[in-house]
């Protein structure tokens, strides 16, 4: 059995959808039943459940934008670093496996090389973090989460960015950018969230080493590529409009800098799981789109 | 009355001395009683008995020293960033004005303009932190604690140092230079710790603006006239060893950089509360010297 904790969210019921089709037996935990924040709690209930992995989704985000972290330091410190911190130390104490939704937004750029690079791998060290003084409040703590989870063997690190699919909702990339009102020109790579649980579940279901994954379609897109998608696609036809730069977007409609970045998909690529390339996933789920009443 | 949260410890007790003398009314809270990390929890207290002043002592330092900070990163975190967190914002909240243990070790250095300057402003920018990229875990959670704080109007911020006096314990400055096997030479401020808990009071008690304070004895010593102090005294006349040079200490004796600072107590003074001179205040705490059992 599977232990899912926080997962009632746009990326958690991904993961609970994709383990009820492939038959997996799981239990979504929320912390209203389980204060699974708390270290001996949870290890409690792991030596009494006995799972044979365990999957974090739960963290800190913002709503409606990492701009709300800004104000929200303490509970985003513990959300994204302290909790996975503390669900290591408890599944290390009952043996338990696990697997952490972690965030390619500690990256900045398109990779080591700098623009027109192909994205950073699980080897380069993080370029957007508290140490590099140059990251918002969320994704430094994003980063603290790693470097935690980094002195512990038994945990994957499952790197998401840009969640989307073919479902209107509010946390559905296409959705935002066919609501905001005016758009931020960044080249980034983005992930499917179906695909990406079904990934993060693979590198599990393989017993694929520990450790760091990127976990997106390969490629990346533009955000002008995005949008000739969504207009191609006829879901919406409105004439998006785009900031003038990045200064403007940081003066106008931002608190704090934004995560740009381009991930390397190799690794996982070499463990044998092919996720769809970004501009096919982009087209199937518009190809697909259900719009919300 | 004044709630006192952590105040068992070295300095915590210290605060309670100072507040019986005085005739201050307060009552010392533990996590076994009150679970006061839990904001809910915290205002549900505030709310019922209406303290006129909170002080926070809680924190997590390692045992025997920050080494230990480094293999418990997400307790170190939840102690110096979360925790403060979330007091500040019951406090807020219940409109009870607060004081913050926090502490001089996010600096490194005689001051910003480098050797032989007289120390470290509250003005000035930290810099031995996670954003400086050269700090232990440890210096790195207590800095993050002030960045939260930064946003709350109604805390003092009181920055201590290596706190000592004239009782040998083991957490006394002066019970560590005489037990360690080998010493490293650095100057720093120091803080004797019931005048410590006497300045910050103090801040309180005149209504003096919210904000951050260093709270030292003014001055600053070396490794080496702190030893020629104990041996002066008599207290201890054994050969003292020293560590080569910084790059021996962390290659023979630690894990993780020490700060080592001189801060600037001006701000203190400015407002009419006087420490002991450090040399001075050394040799009272020599002179006075209780050893234990």
């Amino acid at each position: 059995m599977i232990i899912l904790l926080g997962g009632s969210g746009y990326v958690g019921s991904a993961f609970q959808t994709v383990m009820r089709k492939r038959g997996l037996e799981y239990r979504n935990l929320s912390r209203a039943e389980v204060d699974y924040t708390d270290t001996a709690t949870l290890l409690a209930l792991l030596r009494e459940v006995r799972p044979e992995f365990l999957i974090n989704v739960a963290g800190f985000t913002g709503k409606p934008n990492v701009d709300a972290c800004e104000m929200q330091k303490a509970e985003t410190l513990m959300g994204n670093a302290v909790l996975p911190g503390r669900i290591a130390e408890a599944c290390a104490a009952a043996k338990v496996p696990w697997g952490h939704v972690s965030s390619g937004c500690i990256y900045s750029g398109d990779g080591p090389k700098g623009k027109g690079d192909t994205g950073f791998k699980e080897t380069d060290t993080p370029n957007f973090t508290f140490h590099t003084n140059n990251c918002s409040f969320y994704s430094g703590t994003k980063a603290l989460g790693e470097e935690i989870l980094d002195s512990y063997d038994n945990v994957y690190v499952w790197r998401l960015r840009i969640p989307f699919d073919n479902e209107d909702s509010p946390r559905n990339y296409l959705t935002k950018l066919i609501r905001y009102q005016r758009l931020l020109e960044a080249r980034n790579s983005i992930s499917q969230r179906y695909e990406y649980a079904s990934a993060c579940l693979e590198t599990w279901l393989r017993r694929l080493p520990f450790g760091k994954y990127n976990v997106t379609n390969p490629g990346s897109v533009t955000t002008h590529e995005v949008v000739e998608h969504i207009v191609k696609s006829g879901v919406c036809r409105k004439a998006f409009e785009f900031f003038e730069s990045e200064e403007a977007f940081m003066r106008l409609a931002a608190k704090t800098p934004r995560s740009n970045c381009v991930l390397d998909t190799t690794k996982l690529e070499g463990c044998g799981i092919h996720m769809t390339p970004v501009h096919e996933a982009l087209d199937q789920a518009l190809a697909s789109w259900k719009q919300s009443a």
